[in-house]
């Protein structure tokens, strides 16, 4: 199952943007926060979406506004923790998130970490929730693209 | 028991730095050492703590010396590599540490591999000892907090 | 089997390049590529070897030019992604290297992906086939050493 984020992070580095959504359950949650408002007990996250539907809306918009291919993205995975509990697993991971320009220059883009909850139904292993919590306070450009 | 490693780098970057000492054992030894003294065979390490109670008076003095909450740290682990020798593990792995600071800027602070002798004793798994190999020379500012 | 790498990037970053060749198959093939070319279908690498002999006279020729040991790198792997398909083991894992120059500062080298292709054999687990992609297009000073 630790496998998912592996495949998840692969499809968005891949600019496979289309199948993100697909790794969500129909009523899957997707919550982009930062780690100054979860430390601050602040529940509500700053971009947040309900359904596997408003996922593919957000990726068609994303697609139509043409911002995502002008640099690429490269998600490394540091070492999971997870923890069963009644049927689902929950899994805590950080990430580093790289920017790779035109130019060639790489920087680092995001840090944080993902706070999942993973359920394996008919359709396979997927996220019922995924909760990306950023360490850095400026995320306005980071909103622009799945994380 | 390569959680271990998750959970201590979690404990950090979460800034639950009072929960450090406690994935050392009683007699736990923690180094801290250059790549180039490695190299060169020097044994000395240039910061080391032999117990679990010099783990705590490290943090009660960062505590008041209140250097630690100016900005985010994010701890990426790569792969790790283990061996069984004499009833206990030994665990190499390497990790990146990216510093974030108020302004969001993110940069690389450190990288560097944990050289780990892991037991399991009958309060849990922790470190028996902990070598903490810096590639980099400059470590002044690095040897303030945890790592 | 996922060890491979964990040891095959130690022993780079160890600088212990004489046994970088021995990672691979006698006839093993190693190519590094460009995530663009690969997207364009380009079947070509920007340096490619294929056997093991090559690898080895490519370190020696590395050793010659004395361009490796101004600086320290350190790679750091993120989950991999593995199959297994007729008898050997398919597995993607990405990466980023981190570049340590002399005076301490620590910089975002390069970043990519493995694709690998594992066998065992008699002389145990080794890469049939590694192919190196890179995010980024500028790579002349990347092919000097082994990613």
């Amino acid at each position: 199952m630790q496998d998912l984020n592996a495949r998840y992070v692969e499809a968005i580095d891949d600019d496979r943007l289309e199948e993100w959504p697909e790794f969500f359950r129909a009523d899957g949650r997707y919550l982009v926060t930062t780690a100054e408002n979860v430390s601050q007990g602040l529940p509500i996250g700053l971009m947040s979406a309900n359904s596997r539907a408003m996922l593919r809306d957000r990726i068609k918009a994303l697609r139509q506004a043409n911002v995502y291919e002008a640099q690429r993205y490269r998600h490394i995975l540091s070492t999971p923790r997870v923890t069963a509990e009644n049927g689902e697993l929950k899994a805590r991971t950080s990430f580093l998130v790289a920017r790779i320009m035109h130019t060639g220059e790489t920087i680092v883009f995001a840090t944080g970490c993902y706070r999942d909850r993973i359920v394996r139904d008919e359709d396979g292993v997927m996220f019922a929730e995924k909760t990306v919590i950023l360490d850095s306070r400026q995320i306005d450009t980071l909103l622009a693209i799945p994380l």
